[in-house]
């Protein structure tokens, strides 16, 4: 703690990511990237770009946003893009939640959100999830600041049917309700489809899961012009160019091939099923995924020993030491030949 | 306005970056870019590293930071980086200015600054330069909250020697004070020799302007650990990886080529004092240049006027409507084929 930090230093506690190796021949299913590479378009696109470096960026990255608005089926005066959809988020908290009104989100939930709260001063509470991690509707209704939570949600992997979101919007009609669909491109109907019927709805989204860009840094929002307009002037207000030349186009070449994203996706939910299958017969018990990773746990070993005996073998996953989850490993889905090793070791470790 | 909108967005008054121009053709002399491409090993950096981009990037980018402590002949501790030095300024203000305590930066600067200061409620002092447009150092002894400016100040690219800033620094020892380098490579020597001197000090810098890649939105910071520290708390609590992988290699690339960077600005600073006669013989008065633009103006003729005529003509330059300065024309140093066609329409304009 130094005496030139602001009060805000002080308070923040800063998120922590998932480890990132240097080491080639590690299996790194810790971080739910997806094992494919992107579209070889995305290439093209960034070497076509790279004569132009000495230039700035597009400020409102046009191109990229009617890509996605065309991909979503919406007017480009509905997208917001920004670096990574962890600025998309930390922006939204600075456009649409206040420090003097309690904002909610769930209790098992992504880790971020306690973090921006924190920074930003906006008292929130926790909304325990149901025994069975389902999300508990009626503790979402009349928020004073407003809610966010992601759908599906993390790092669970439980999907939200439209009808408890629609419910939730229902029930907090004056405050902006964020749905955080990082990983809906592996699960059922996204929130994107109701914002025509609610002007408080924010959907927040990311390329670095079904779009193979972890690496590129964008994420984006989809939502009413208002409040994308909201979004713009914090952005303007902060750092004019958070995309560069590179990921701008690159983004938008990936948004331009659907067929390839159509067949990598398939891909990853093709080896979720099989590997939630095998998993199944080593014993693990696994929450009903809807993202491009497994949450699970198994009787017979602590999942922080679990954990250290994968690492140890190479295989890396993610363990959280917090209340409710700390018996489960939360496993990314990789290629079929990452997740046979994965079972192979997995069957030697249990076997001990 | 909207009733959605936190009163942060609401009080906002976003910064309004410079043109950017799709048309090929047009001369773009108005945002400070280099007009050298970055170096080759740039290009090569990122073409490696395209395959790579389904993994997130180093959220400490320490290949990049190693690079830049290697230059600079510091540690990597007292190295922080993020999205163009915009994004560290919007750091630096969350890290070490408090809403509470009245920062100071002077009447004629950088535009973004009370940006920042209203984004995040700190109040703030703008301390007139002097009728030459030098700093009035006594105006920023004892601050309450801090002390931000350029050095060289933009937009009048005026200098000033370290003594001056070795003033404000002893007259603010509880306080830190962020002296802004984004155009010191075309300037005198760095405040980074200060660094061991002073805790309390921070450089801010830019890849933007002198290593050619402002389409790559790569900026840094320069102090003791304990301010990089502070800075990494709060990026850390925003956004976990701000670099991507691809302006991480490439900057990395570019730091790497001492060689390719002195050869490039020394052409800019030929074509500085080459145009700056030429000007000089059609009329203009202009500021003596520390950076790669020059800020003058015509006795014959008001500054939005040429600016209007300029950009009729294909020439973009900028104008600011600010009081003290709006007889001024900001224009970048571009290739010696730019300023001899600048040149001759000027010529023409003002011939009329």
């Amino acid at each position: 703690m130094s005496r030139l930090w602001s009060e805000m230093t002080r308070r923040t506690e800063p998120y922590v990511p998932g480890e990132q190796s240097g080491h080639t021949g590690i299996i790194k299913l810790n971080t739910n990237e997806n094992p494919y590479p992107p579209s070889p378009k995305v290439t093209e696109a960034i070497q076509e770009e790279v004569s132009r470096l000495h230039l700035y960026p597009s400020p409102t990255a046009d191109g990229l946003r009617r890509a996605i608005a065309e991909t979503e089926d919406l007017t480009e005066d509905h997208v917001f893009v920004a670096n990574g959809s962890d600025e998309v988020l930390a922006f939204s908290f600075m456009a649409f939640f206040d420090p003097g009104r309690l904002i909610r989100f769930p209790d098992i939930t992504y880790s971020f959100y306690p973090v921006y709260a924190k920074l930003f001063g906006i008292p929130y509470k926790e909304v325990p999830l149901r025994d069975d991690f389902t999300l508990d509707i009626a503790g979402f209704e009349q928020s004073e600041g407003g809610i966010i939570l992601p759908n599906p949600n993390a790092p669970t992997g439980i999907y939200e049917p439209l009808d408890g979101i629609r419910k939730i919007l229902e029930a907090n009609p004056g405050r902006v309700v964020i749905i955080d669909e990082a990983y809906i491109d592996f699960a059922g109907p996204s929130a994107a489809g109701l914002i025509s019927e609610y002007d408080h709805l924010l959907v927040t989204r990311t390329t670095s899961k079904s779009r193979s860009l972890a690496g590129l840094r964008v994420g984006y929002a989809l939502g009413r012009p208002e409040l994308i307009e909201g979004l713009v002037r914090i952005k303007d207000s902060f750092n004019s160019y958070t995309l560069d030349r590179l990921s701008q186009s690159g983004a938008e070449a990936a948004f331009r091939d659907a067929a390839y994203f159509r067949e990598m996706t398939d891909k990853v939910l093709l080896t979720r099923s099989r590997s939630a299958d095998r998993l199944g017969k080593l014993g693990f018990r696994i929450l009903p995924s809807s993202a491009n990773f497994l949450f699970c746990r198994h009787p017979g070993m602590a999942a922080e020993q679990l954990y250290s005996e994968l690492k140890e073998r190479g295989i890396l996953v993610r363990h959280f030491s917090r209340p409710r989850i700390s018996d489960y490993l939360r496993i990314t889905v990789g290629t079929d030949g990452q997740m046979d090793q994965l079972i192979g070791v997995l069957h030697e470790v249990l076997a001990e």
